[in-house]
């Protein structure tokens, strides 16, 4: 069932498939992350229901934001978000295979691309390839590699890709952006608390030239509990959700 | 000119040169990340003045330590500190080039293996390279590719490579590792204060094998300043230096 749900405090809103994935905190940490200037445009690969190029276009101010999404169901709805919204002008949703990607953009046309791709492995248990939400979640129509070289494919030389993922997959991503030529800028990990192990890792990197890597400051997601035991957002994630 | 310092709390002492290269604390950090079980037994690369093997030593049950240092001034001090702290029986400094690891032990003989390294390129600025703490600090007698084939050689199958560095030599940790056969499994962030950019980065690594990497905790070094304005180490970096 589809639903209309509040994407940020300034009025944005995201229309969602209870049945199908859900944006989570990576989303929202992917948007925040990814630096995007004035005049900018930037594609998305893996957006499902848009809500990286939303978040995007509510708190940046890029030219353009497109997102491509495999998925006819899924991109349908994105593209129904983005008139719910009324930025037309400035986010299009486009229903296609991130390893066709040249077949719908000229390559080197996007001055950032962000990810927020499907993290687990197929062989990763047992996986209905024909359900959307295993589709969003194992990598059933693209694989890490697919996405980065998607990336490197549609950024411009000097251009800045951004990927949120696990932990767990980091050897990966440094072997590929590195086959790729995409020169990891900063990295910064994600714990749930403090003395706490990450659960998610950013990345920036940049296509060509010789960017040294930095360590971000690690990024908390709460620090404590209310006197109802629910967990409290830091001051960094609190700002996410009321800016 | 040589003098005695304290290095912990229960009484080991090391010699260091006032005009040379002294321990900091990513030595410290290093010897507390590796873990040494009973009975193991540990080869330090690049050991200089003796630090991590005599700080495995006063805090581990491995069986054996042995430091390699290619200096011979360091390595005769190093030599001495081991006989100060009556550890000879625990502790051997070996003066050689880890090049040539292959002709002072034999291969995959080492549970655990251990590095401090230079940090900096010798491309990274003037440096005189006669000078013994331009050698502990740049690469001039040894790469880190050098470290890393001599880590590998030297470890058993399945053994643990454990090594300290900067953040922006990471991309390069994690291709030489690759190609080596070495497993990341840990990777921990090493950070000044909450909120800063890492500046030191703790490594673990297997021989062969399928682990998983994880990125623990980021360690914090300080949490404020006293009444004097100087810094005060968080919980964790005073039982190093207390316990």
């Amino acid at each position: 069932m589809e639903r209309v749900d509040k994407l940020t405090a300034n009025g944005y809103k995201i229309l969602q498939d209870t049945d199908g994935f859900c944006f989570g905190m990576d989303a929202v940490l992917l948007s925040r992350f990814a630096k995007v200037s004035a005049g900018e445009t930037v594609l998305d690969l893996c957006t499902g229901t848009g809500v990286v190029p939303l978040l995007l276009a509510a708190h940046t101010q890029g030219a353009h934001f497109t997102g491509l999404e495999i998925q006819e169901r899924v991109a349908d709805m994105a593209g129904r978000s983005v008139a719910l919204n009324g930025v037309e002008d400035r986010v299009s949703i486009v229903c296609g295979d991130l390893k066709e990607a040249a077949k719908h953009f000229p390559k080197a046309s996007f001055d950032v691309v962000t990810c927020n791709p499907p993290y687990m492995s197929p062989q990763g248990g047992l996986v209905n390839p024909s359900d959307g939400k295993a589709i969003s979640r194992h990598e059933i129509k693209c694989t890490l590699a697919d996405v980065i070289e998607a990336a490197k494919q549609m950024m411009k030389s000097g251009g800045r890709f951004y990927m949120v993922h696990r932990p767990r997959r980091l050897p990966e991503i440094f072997a590929l952006c590195a086959e790729n030529g995409l020169h990891i800028r900063t990295l910064r990990t994600v714990q749930p608390r403090i003395g706490e192990p990450a659960n998610m890792v950013l990345i920036e990197a940049i296509r060509g030239g010789n960017a040294q890597c930095n360590i971000a400051p690690t990024c908390v997601i709460y620090e404590g509990r209310d006197a109802s035991g629910k967990d409290i957002y830091t001051d960094e994630i609190r700002r996410y959700f009321e800016e």
